[in-house]
């Protein structure tokens, strides 16, 4: 099936090289398709590696693996299998997994510990291993290439190539930071689960660059759906290199550690964003402000009900200022709240307030509002001081033809 | 929007009379429409009623009301209002139910506290007081009708008028029950909650009338889903007028008592069928039976993760035995699991065992099987003795164009 790029989709950003990693991308022909689907991605010795990684309690090989891996706290590369999720694939699944990790860790003469491998594609069908070996030993003898074409190659139902940058200031070094990501569901087991991968020249201990990733990962990633479905290999890695010679970062209190958290948070929220805006079948980009709540906590489950419920996203979709959902959607996230002071905006305007709708608002911004693709949601529950803030995209017709229509 | 009729829909059954329950409907035109809207049971002195209720933090002011009325047991009136939820509407919602109640309940001579009161369909504005009086007068001089007339009364979004019968034996009496319901999502705020009412002529104390409605509650209409929201006005009611001259039951001890439960339980098992296939846009009921899970209530919500999935509905949808979105449904239901004890089935063949798929299966009975209108998904955890039922519909098309293309 071929999907139309996506209306809010973004142009791929101009990205600094990173020094101490070089990509290349090969073909393993996964599956029948034109195009590169194999990423090996080579970090010089001494690298940091962090990561955060799915909570589903069936996860796939990689994830099992890259969770403890990430423990000893070094990389040496980064190997991404396109068309194939590896997922539920038993030992089989786990073999091709050692044998890929064999291959490169021969390669780079480093411990196997210091290989990471995701897969992303069908679930079910074991990584076949004779393309594992071939294009591994292709893709370890490949030209270097650009980042674009990494996250052109780590891609499968994505519309759009996604990427991020930033950079900080710790003492007197510049450091870098440069991101791909992919994902257009939170997961959709034919091709979609989310992997993300940021590399920064910084000197970082592993310890540090995890706890920045994870503080990170709570205001970002954790705070976008799509359609509330989550993969079964969702992986975000951070890879440190260390080249930049600033003093190593190991704890808030160093000099500079605040600013590289900020631009670790910065590209943090613009690849979720990414991801939402390659959202199956989105028209519109959603942002939901809840406030008021009991706790910060609360108000990012609030938010999380509001932005999953497929009332709201359908209303979205169609246009409408419909806050009844909205109302429903508060109600049934389990969380206190009080109907008789909740309010509800679109657009920077309340529609209804303390639990009844305004009367004569002006509806004219509203409809604006609503016709435009950036949409603003604000809840405020009116009982606490718990704030929150999450992502998603509308529901439309797009949706259900990605994941009905298409027979796999 | 004329909806068409769903192709899940079913006849309406002969239902019996029930004694000491009186049908009347009539025009309060809660919106401009040629129909009957405004229901009232007339029920008999002494009357048990039992109730449950939405569990949402935002409820309608009936919610609120009727979940302190069923307290002491007894009912004379219900009144259903359609086409106005009467929710989110502040103290101007609950003086109109007041005044229903006020109404009924001087022209009944019995207590306020008898007169209980439903409403569905728009959130936020309140029920319109002069309509509500008028149509009260009206219905209560109307002459009496049939359970079909009620159950189209009471009905909003729905596509088929949905009833329910059964009888059980208590000592030398024969007792009857007879039920409508109305609902067609969990929630779409613009008309459809699910309201359900049971009448039964047995002699039955409010107490355990009480608690044979919620055990069947607990394997019926808390296992059925739509689209995953909660309206703010759900409500199934139980009245037992007592006129069949039973021993009156009070616990599980009394004769009859099981044979009573078992009848409840069946006309709540296929009035929750009835909204499921009447689910907006459903084309294919679909019933997942989870079993070897740690617990029952673990089962439970692994089937509701399941049911709730747009990927595994939308699977259905297009009729692809995709177990690869039943391995992620399960994965993210935050319940115990062993990704390799996992089994998965569609129309009672084993699609994927232990973790793997399986090998070589005849994939043409189960394609078969899903192009059908009934399709049964099974689970297998393999890791205890947990079991649990739930049903849904697909995800189509059709939910987008009622929930999305439908401007209110």
């Amino acid at each position: 099936m071929d999907l139309a790029r996506s209306p809010l989709a973004q142009p791929f950003p101009e990205m600094p090289a990173i020094d101490g990693v070089t990509l290349r991308i090969a073909r393993a022909q996964y599956r029948d398709w034109d195009r590169a689907d194999l990423t090996f991605v080579e970090l010089s010795e001494g690298t940091s590696v962090a990561g955060v990684f799915t909570r589903s309690a069936c996860p796939s090989s990689e994830v099992e693996m890259g969770r403890e891996q990430v423990q000893q706290g070094l990389a040496r590369a980064l190997i991404v299998n396109a068309g194939n999720a590896n997922a539920f694939t038993g030992y089989r699944g786990r073999e091709a997994v050692e044998q890929i990790v064999a291959q490169v860790s021969e390669k780079l003469e480093c411990s196997a510990n210091e290989v990471f491998v995701s897969s992303t594609g069908v679930i079910g069908v074991p990584l076949p291993k004779d393309k594992a070996r071939e294009g591994v030993a292709a893709v370890l003898a490949a030209e270097p290439c650009s980042w674009e074409d990494v996250a052109n190659t780590i891609a499968t139902t994505d519309t759009f190539a996604k990427g991020a940058t930033a950079s900080a200031v710790i003492g007197d070094k510049t450091v870098h930071i440069s991101a791909v990501i992919k994902g257009s569901g939170m997961i959709a087991p034919d091709m979609a689960t989310m992997l993300g991968y940021i590399f920064t020249d910084a000197a970082v201990s592993p310890q540090f660059l995890q706890e920045c990733l994870n503080r990170a990962n709570r205001s970002t990633f954790s705070c976008i759906t799509v359609d509330s479905d989550t993969s079964t290999s969702d992986t975000v890695m951070a890879f440190a290199t260390g080249k930049a010679g600033n003093t190593a970062l190991a704890s808030w209190d160093d000099t500079g550690a605040d600013a590289f958290a900020a631009a670790i948070h910065d590209v943090c929220r613009q690849l979720a964003h990414l991801v939402v805006r390659d959202g199956e079948g989105a028209q519109k980009f959603i942002e939901i402000a809840v406030s008021g709540a009991q706790s910060d906590e609360s108000a990012h489950r609030i938010g999380l009900a509001i932005a999953n419920s497929p009332l709201v996203k359908t209303a979205i979709a169609g246009e409408d200022a419909n806050w009844g959902r909205v109302v429903m959607a508060v109600g049934k996230a389990g969380e206190p709240a009080d109907r008789d002071r909740l309010s509800i905006g679109f657009g920077g305007i309340w529609t209804a307030r303390d639990g009844q709708p305004v009367e004569n608002f002006d509806e004219t911004p509203v409809s604006e509002h609503l016709k435009g693709q950036d949409i603003s949601v604000t809840v405020d529950l009116g009982i606490g001081e718990g704030r929150a803030t999450v992502w998603t995209c509308d529901f439309t017709h797009g949706y259900i033809a990605i994941n009905a229509d298409y027979r796999s």
